[in-house]
């Protein structure tokens, strides 16, 4: 086990009705609100007219940062930068899904410099104070709610790039289940898709040999992210099934799975990025048609960590190490394709034509990362394996 | 899944050469330091002199109160009080295992009040204020270092009562497994034994039937507190496994497991804390007398429950419910004696006659933490099933 700090401060209030609490959380931290949100399904289900009210009877003044999008875009986040030094905002409240919050992270981040914020992303400046974060989740799916990560895309570059900072875990996040029993099947899937990744990228990129009490956790992680999406979509208003896989998404990347891994890298976003960046398809789907691949060009180099995946997760016990892998990646493949997630890239309609400029792209984002073991050609190889 | 709150702030620093940090980390809510240790071992293994060195280095003023006993003495919480008093303390560093820790945390809860402290443990007063505290771990077990609980020995009224508040969690907690390569075999099987129960616990006492992610956490807990136990006693100095097992049991009670399943209780502990009030047994010894007999005992009342606990952590796959449940009991009673514990109150060489007297005194504990499902008679009868 390496050494590692754990310090997740991030008070989550889970469950039914916990939602009219956001306004006396938020306002522990100002009064002045930059309320952040998406492009409108906030407002059909109620939960726009419920967080506002909250925050009114809490004496709030609230500035309104409405049209995040998925994979949100860093013009976007300038607008809200503007709004919320015009309107010297205190706190800032986000009620969305990890694109919601990420957004409203890069305006936390943003706000109290004069410099653009794309600078923490490239690392040309370390973020030294931001504002304080609530959030009201309506997306079990990226784990924002509980981390101290954010992912934008530069619209102008085509660059999506991610970034942390210990400052940027959100103060409080409320996560009502039974808010998100209005998430149709695929983005459903799209989440617990993406929480699975997070379990993974850290279980298979770790190159510490010894963690043992992380493994158990990570496998139980990931058989639980994909049986409670499964009940979720069998019944879709079924409140349990929602909090079980909403807690889990959670849980995938709030530190617990990484602490005691050392350096871990996200290869499966890394190349993902690129795909949203591009084509603008959904996060989970792009991760899902790069998963299989990345795990059959990776299963090649570490077949006894790919077996023991196969063994504990999927139950299979039958062939050697090499055989035993492969079937691991054959059934996770397999899940992906029951809940209707593609899984190769020529699936989302992709031509592998495109894989040098997408990898190429992908390399920008791995050099920022310091994953110093990808180059362009082996990124081209991987997604060799995704078409 | 019940509504819950997870908010745990106190930050880990894991691993390898943490220790000297302890003096920068304590400083920062105060110079004027009360010390507080056992009874002499880590004088003897160099970690006292790194500490001191530490917090003086960090321009710390240090009071001692040392000689804290394994079921730590309410009359020597409030020496340790008198003393914070008396210096104007304005924080507390622990230096040891739970006992050592859980004493502190009473001493920062006494210290700013004019009442004694034993008013917070019978409900009579409630926690306002604490002074702040940090933590040096020497003993793989309790899980005190990252939660808000403490458990102290009434030496005038023969009561060993547990009491938590928010206020009471570690700001800063080190945890550096080459510290407890010294602890003997038989107080580290005590301390993986502890942790299973904390897990146990939670795991049997749930009323909610529905708590997937939490059961696939708890399983995994449940194996590598057993697994990382057996490496350590094969190999004592095998600092991988010390930290495995460091950090299973940390999280074995760090509100992880238990967040999402409504009130849960501590039976085992409640009626432990009796043979450690009477007898002064280690902790651990206490509660493998007592775990498969209240497993025996509960098994009449939800067999499924124990048969899922029997099928994921122990591999039984044979025979009805009722059968699983047994073998699944009758494995973990295997482990106790493999790791050399006891697994009777006779085999603590406490007689049967005692029992009535025994189960007068959990019934105290009982009330105080509000389990109305326990009688003097339940317990009795538990009490036989452990003979």
């Amino acid at each position: 086990m390496q050494n590692f700090v754990f310090h997740n401060p991030t008070k989550i209030l889970f469950g039914k009705n916990s939602v009219p609490s956001i306004g006396a959380e938020t306002v522990l931290f100002g009064k002045r609100v930059l309320l952040v949100y998406g492009t409108g399904s906030i407002k059909k289900h109620g939960l726009y007219d419920q967080v506002v009210q909250s925050l009114l009877a809490a004496d709030a003044t609230i500035t309104e940062h409405g049209g995040v999008q998925s994979n949100p875009l860093l013009s976007h986040v300038h607008e809200g930068i503007t709004l919320a030094k015009e309107n010297n905002c205190e706190v800032v409240c986000a009620v969305g899904g990890g694109s919601v919050i990420d957004e409203a992270k890069a305006i936390c981040a943003g706000t109290p410099v004069q410099h653009d914020v794309w600078k923490f992303f490239t690392g040309k400046k370390s973020i030294k104070k931001t504002l304080p974060l609530t959030t009201v989740l309506t997306l079990a799916a990226a784990g924002s709610e509980m981390n101290s990560g954010m992912v934008i895309t530069n619209d102008a570059t085509s660059q999506k790039f991610g970034f942390g900072n210990k400052q940027l875990f959100p103060k409080t996040s409320i996560l009502d289940p039974s808010v998100t029993c209005s998430v149709p099947a695929d983005y459903t899937a799209y989440g617990a898709i993406d929480a699975v990744s997070h379990v993974l990228e850290c279980y298979f990129t770790t190159t510490d040999p010894y963690t043992p009490v992380q493994d158990r956790l990570m496998e139980g992680l990931v058989i639980n992210a994909m049986e409670s999406c499964n009940r979720v979509l069998a019944k879709p208003d079924d409140y349990h099934a929602r909090a079980d896989l909403m807690w889990t998404t959670t849980l995938a990347l709030n530190g617990l799975t990484s602490s005691g891994l050392g350096k871990v890298g996200f290869p499966m976003h890394m190349i993902e990025h690129s795909l949203s960046a591009f084509y603008n398809v959904p996060h989970g789907a792009g991760l899902s048609a790069v998963i299989p691949g990345w795990m059959r060009f990776n299963a090649r180099l570490q077949p006894e960590r790919f077996a023991q995946f196969a063994e504990r997760v999927f139950n299979i016990h039958t062939g050697n190490v090499e055989e035993k892998a492969k079937q691991g990646i054959d059934a996770l493949t397999g899940w992906f394709s029951e809940v209707k997630s593609p899984t190769s890239i020529t699936a989302l309609d992709i031509p592998g034509t495109d894989i040098p400029r997408i990898a190429a792209n992908a390399m920008t984002l791995a050099k920022v990362w310091r994953m110093r073991e990808y180059t362009e050609e082996k990124i081209e190889a991987i997604l060799n394996d995704c078409v």
